[in-house]
Order: structure tokens, then C-alpha cells, then sequence
């Protein structure tokens, strides 16, 4: 397949995968304006599919940068009220919402800590309906992401400028089973092996697990009814999607307060258009209670202030350290990639659909149940070679999950 | 100057003295993806001006394009909520608005009437409140232009590819009075001269004009209190901008019912991405009883059947035939050029300010003092070298207004 071939492959297989557009549906696709071309192909499919109106937002990162560099301090503490209308909207007219992902991992580097944090603030408070939707699959909605040239250049920085592009391309080509016209089919299977993989975890009903690995020895504690789910989701009616392209996780949430002792991240997390890593994270009785790093950490603690629930976990993750992302030896910088190559947590709001009979819940009634929540929630990668995983069954029995970054099992 | 300094004194120049940013005030811009630089240059500018945000609405003309040809009928009788509640925040916001356009002309030739005409009343039922604060000057709003490929190629079509935008941007530099660095002094002399023409218009009080030239023989009463206007306005906080850039006009509102006579356009509209010409329109008491068109017949038609208000007329504008934009002999197919080179009459809405003490005054009351009201207001360009207009004062004296095009006076 040409290159154009493997565009109209990938604009497809979102469409009709990713997404699983339905007739008189609305859809909205917040992008940047370095995927234009692409998104194109995406609008023309989705109309094709039957989708009833289209709606692109597009942001530019330069104009992005310059609110953050010469908007007067008090913008930092609004959000648009429109913005948060546009997703309510989209909710009720039971809407599709699609992320083309192609930022620049170093947007915001240098901007003062204090407008970031400001403005997630604002805008966590404002879209928490939408985040609702999102948190407990109301609506369908899916994330992807394609090259930019800031972004190649951050992952190729040894090839020449013309090359970087071209690189990225195949290797998200790749990790998306993009490239032979099978990638419908190829994603049946691979959803279908997760699924499997999620229900051997089910059954085992583990109360706790124990991560050790360089840096790290971890004990993370299951709610009764906890769930593991994989990246293929179903929204209010039913009709199924993929949230992330590509996915090679099964994931649940954690006992908001049943995690002790300390982990590494092994792969640096792009916050806010900056990076953060070399760092360790001490829990006790499941509160960020020490934080250690060597770069991004004034901007790791601000997350960690955000609200209540931005100093617990909400999110576990299992992915093989031979997964196909992790077997490429890239590092994206970009977590839709990077969380896919490794065992991840994530700090901040816990998927209700990860606990029997949550979906649905007030936040008040999840934190009843030991369910975290906040308006944060970000991965981070701790997953490595040499990690192992031990499952505490009810009666205390130990069965190995993980021994040295992949399944035990 | 260069090409960039250029595109600096212009970006400055809409504002500073088009929009006339304030400190704190929030800015949207509504603009397509061809313009991405030079928005980016308006954001910067705004920012550094002290607005407190700047948004940014890119239409992608090839996604405008694809929801008429593909979307569902049923699409064409809906406007999205957010885009109503965006502006009506900017307006509760005390906000500027600014129109960054590249239109191509040809953008929706060969779609279908109905989907075009139902979107028009979609769009204009939502947009009420917003039509209502920029009629009134209630906001800051300034529409520019800029050249995109397929526009140039429509302007150019005899010179090569390569020459199109240059030639567009040579063109669109002159008459915005960009290009040695004094354009905002030329703009104040420009809008003094203009204003001067419009008090000496307002000392008059002509009851009547009659307009005779080729095809054309048609007379315009105005209303008593009627108030002759120039490009440069005030908001509600009494903040002068130029709501269009080139601006050549004066401008009041015509009488609702006291228009008769025959008009003949001696430039084509481009109206919803089509193009309408060689068309004469036949009034009796105001209303349009008549209309022949050689080109876009059907779509004029429905034009003037949009709503009650469709088929009257709410402005009349004088151009001298020998305005710099006429003078540059060429048709931009985009009535912010065209009628600026030209006479021309709008169908639809009036603007309340062309009447003392009209400003604010609900559409009722507007009606019932003879002030069409209208979800449309289209410009169409029916001045020429050959166009007398003749003024008839209350005691109905005549005196001359323009003689062979340009003013008698």
C-alpha cells in the first residue's frame, strides 16, 4: 500500500472501528492545525458513514502558546462557557467525540507553573459533565494521533528533518495494524485476545497486588467488585468503540486507599505541553505522601494539588513489556503511545465501569465505596524488564501476574 | 517594505484601528484554514493589545463543502446550540468579533438550493440575538480579507499560478492603505473624508433619491429621521472600530415601503458560495414583485423568500465610481471589495443606527417606523460610470447627488 492507501486504512478503521459511527449521528473532533489533511479524511468518512453534522475544533500551538505567554493572569481562571456547552450538547444529542492527537510534547515548556495549573483548574470544574460522560462511557469517544513535525522531530531527533515525518508515520502505521487492508479484522483479534486476557483476571478476584521492579516495590489493593476492562468500550446505547488507537492494555481501579509503598516511572510523562520525569512517587494508605524528581517536579506536585483526589490513584494498567509499541524501542513522549508500552497507573479520577454497578455513580457514592475522583487524570509509566507482579488472592495465596514485564500466565 | 512588514502594518492596522482591542476585552475570530499565519500574526497583536483571550474558529472549506454534499437532509434544518451560545457569551463579554475572510467564491456552486436555503433559516433563527447586538454596534465586529488560493485563481485566472496570491495580496494592501507604513494616519484622513460626505448628506434631509442608469431607473424614499453613516462605528461602551476594511461607503436605510422602480446589478454577488449576476430586480412599495437573473435566478429567488423581511431592502450606500477599489478595474467576487467600488443597495435587515433614536428598538417597533427587519442582509453592487442620482428635498426641490458615478457635489 501506498501512503495515501494506508491514510484512507487508518481514516477508516477509525471511522468504523475506532469511533463505530452510527446513521444521524453528530460528531466532533478536537484536533490541532498541523493534522488538517487527515482530519479531511476522517469528516468525508464520517459523513459517508452516515454521520448527521461535523464539527472540527481546531486549535493552533502557536496561538495556544501565545495565551499563555501574553494573556493577562485573571484568563487563567475562566474557562469558555461555550466550550463546556458544545460537549454538553454533544452528549445529549447522544454524539461522538474523536481526539486527532499530534502535539508538540514541549508546547508549554518554560510557562510559569501557576497559569497551567490555574487553568486546569478552570477547566476541570467546567467540563465536569462531560468528564462524567467520558469517565463512565455515555458517549462514544475515541483518541488517536498522527505526526506533526514538532512532535517527529521530538521522537527522531538523529534523522534529517525530511525523514522524522516519514518515520512516525510508520511506526503509528504499525502500532495501529495499519498498512496490509486487514486492519479491521487484525483489531477484532487483538480486542478479542485482550478481552480474554481481562477475563482470566476477573475470575482470579485478586485483593491485592504487589509490584516489585528497580525502584519500585508496590502494594496495590482491588475494591471487591473491581473490574478489568480493555480499551473496547460500550456507550449508553450500547454500541461498541475503542477509546484509545492503539490500546494494549487491560486495566481496573484501585481501592482508593489500599496503596502503600513506593514506585518509578520508567518512561517520562508529558504534562501540559512539559516533561516530567526521573521520578518516584511514596503512597501510604493510598496518598502521594513524598515526591522525588529530577525533571518537572514543581509541575508533578501542582498536579498533585489539583483538587482532593489528584494525590490518589484512580487507574491500574497491565501491558507486556513486549508489546508491539514497547518491542519498537521508541519513546513517543506522547502517553496514548507511551502508556501502551508499559504497565501504567494513572493519579487522579477512577472509570466507575471498573467496579460491579458503579457506572453511574455521584462522586460522592464513589468515594463512599473507595472509588477515587478528581477533574485530573494522568498515566504514568512504571512498567520495565525486570518488573513482577505477585496477585494476593482472598485467602492470601500469591500467584505471579508478571515475572520480568510480561504475563506470567 | 517587505512582504512580512507588510502583513505586520495589516495585522496592526485591523487592531488597532479596525478592532480597536481594549484591555481585558476577549476576542473570536471566525476565519477559514487558509489563513493560519496570518491569524496567528492577529492573536499575537490582540494579545499584545490586551486582550484577555483570543478564539479562534477555523472553517475548513473542504469539510463546509463535504457537509453539503454528504450530510443528511434533516442536518439543514439544525444550527448547533454552541455556536449561538459562543457569540452570545462574547457579547455578555462586552467581546470584539473579527472576520478573517478567504472565501471562495465558488464554494457551494451546484449544491442544492434547499440544503443551502434551509441552513440559511436554521442559522439565522439561532443567530437572532447575535445579528441584533452587530446591527445595533452593540459589540466591536470588523470583517478583513485576505487572499486564499482559490480565490486569487478566481480573481487572476490569466496569470499563472505562482502570481495569483501575490497579485491578490498587492491588491488587497493597496486598498486597505498597507504598505508604507502610515496606514493607520491614512485611515483616520480616509474615515474624516468620509464622514464629512455624510454630514453634508445629513444636513440635506432628502425625502427621495432617484437612481438612473443603464437598466436602472428606481426611487428610494428614506425615513425622516434617517441618519447618513460611514464604516466607522461605536459600541455600546462608546469604543470606536471600522466594522469593514476596505471601507469606501456612506450608508442609511431606505423607507420599507417606499422603494419603486427597477434596479439592474452591474457586478455579481457571491452569495452562500455561489454566484449571482446579469439580474434585475423590479420593486413596488418596497417589495421585490419581480425578478429576472440570467445567472443563480433560482438561488436569488429563495434569497428573497428566506422571511418576510427577504424581499425588501435595508440600506443604500454611495461609492463613488472612481473609489481606489474601482479605480483598480478589478472584480474581487467578494462584496467586501465589490461594494466598496460601487453604489449598491442591501436586501434584508436595516441597521438601526441609520435612524435617530432606532438603535435597540425591538423588530416590531422597527417595522412600525418603516425599518426592515430580515435574517438576511446582502449587499448586491449596482453602481456604474453612467449612474445618476438624483435627491429630492422635502419641499421637492431636486438636486444633484452623484452625476456619470461620482458625486455632484
Amino acid at each position: 500500500m501506498n501512503f495515501q492507501q494506508k491514510l484512507e486504512e487508518y481514516a477508516e478503521l477509525v471511522v468504523k472501528v475506532g469511533l463505530n459511527i452510527q446513521k444521524g449521528q453528530p460528531l466532533l473532533i478536537g484536533t490541532t492545525t498541523d493534522t488538517i489533511e487527515f482530519t479531511r479524511l476522517i469528516v468525508k468518512k464520517a459523513y459517508e458513514a452516515g454521520a448527521k453534522r461535523v464539527d472540527v475544533n481546531y486549535t493552533d500551538e502557536v496561538n495556544a502558546r501565545a495565551f499563555y505567554d501574553l494573556a493577562p493572569d485573571e484568563a487563567f481562571h475562566e474557562y469558555p462557557k461555550w466550550l463546556a456547552m458544545q460537549r454538553d450538547e454533544l452528549i445529549e444529542n447522544k454524539g461522538a467525540l474523536l481526539w486527532i492527537d499530534a502535539d508538540n510534547p514541549d508546547l508549554l515548556e518554560g510557562v510559569s507553573i501557576d497559569r497551567i495549573s490555574n487553568f486546569q483548574k478552570a477547566s476541570g470544574k467546567a467540563l465536569e459533565n462531560y468528564r462524567k460522560a467520558v469517565m463512565n462511557d455515555v458517549i462514544t469517544w475515541s483518541i488517536v494521533a498522527i505526526p506533526s513535525e514538532k512532535w517527529a522531530a521530538k521522537v527522531f531527533p538523529e534523522l534529517k528533518v525530511e525523514s522524522q515525518m516519514e518515520a512516525l508515520w510508520d511506526l503509528i502505521f504499525k502500532v495501529v495494524r495499519v498498512g496490509e487492508g486487514t486492519a479491521v479484522q487484525k483489531w477484532k483479534e487483538h480486542i478479542s485476545n485482550l478481552e480474554s486476557r481481562a477475563a482470566l483476571l476477573n475470575a482470579k478476584r485478586f485483593k491485592k497486588l504487589h509490584y516489585k521492579a528497580e525502584g519500585t516495590d508496590i502494594q496495590v489493593e482491588l475494591p471487591k467488585d473491581h473490574i478489568w476492562l480493555t480499551g473496547a468500550s460500550k456507550n449508553a446505547q450500547g454500541v461498541p468503540y475503542i477509546a484509545n488507537m492503539p490500546t494494549e492494555e487491560v486495566y481496573t481501579a484501585p481501592l482508593k486507599t489500599g496503596v502503600n509503598g513506593y514506585v518509578k516511572n520508567k518512561k517520562p510523562l508529558v504534562y501540559q505541553g512539559n516533561i516530567v520525569d526521573d521520578f518516584t512517587l511514596t503512597f501510604e494508605n493510598g496518598a502521594i505522601t513524598k515526591i522525588e524528581a529530577l525533571i518537572g517536579k514543581e509541575l508533578l506536585q501542582e498536579l498533585t494539588q489539583t483538587d482532593k483526589g489528584a494525590k490518589y490513584l484512580g487507574e491500574i494498567a497491565l501491558v507486556p513489556h513486549e508489546s508491539p509499541i514497547s518491542a519498537s524501542n521508541v519513546l513517543f513522549f506522547n502517553t496514548l503511545f507511551d502508556e501502551n508500552a508499559s504497565n501504567h497507573f494513572a493519579i487522579g479520577e477512577a472509570y466507575p465501569t471498573c467496579v460491579e454497578g458503579a457506572r453511574g455513580l455521584s462522586h460522592k457514592a464513589l468515594e463512599q465505596i473507595g472509588i477515587n475522583t478528581s477533574i485530573v487524570h494522568e498515566d504514568f509509566m512504571i512498567g520495565s524488564a525486570d518488573m513482577d507482579i505477585m496477585g494476593e488472592l482472598e485467602d492470601g495465596t500469591m500467584e505471579p501476574i508478571f515475572h520480568k514485564g510480561t504475563w506470567a500466565f
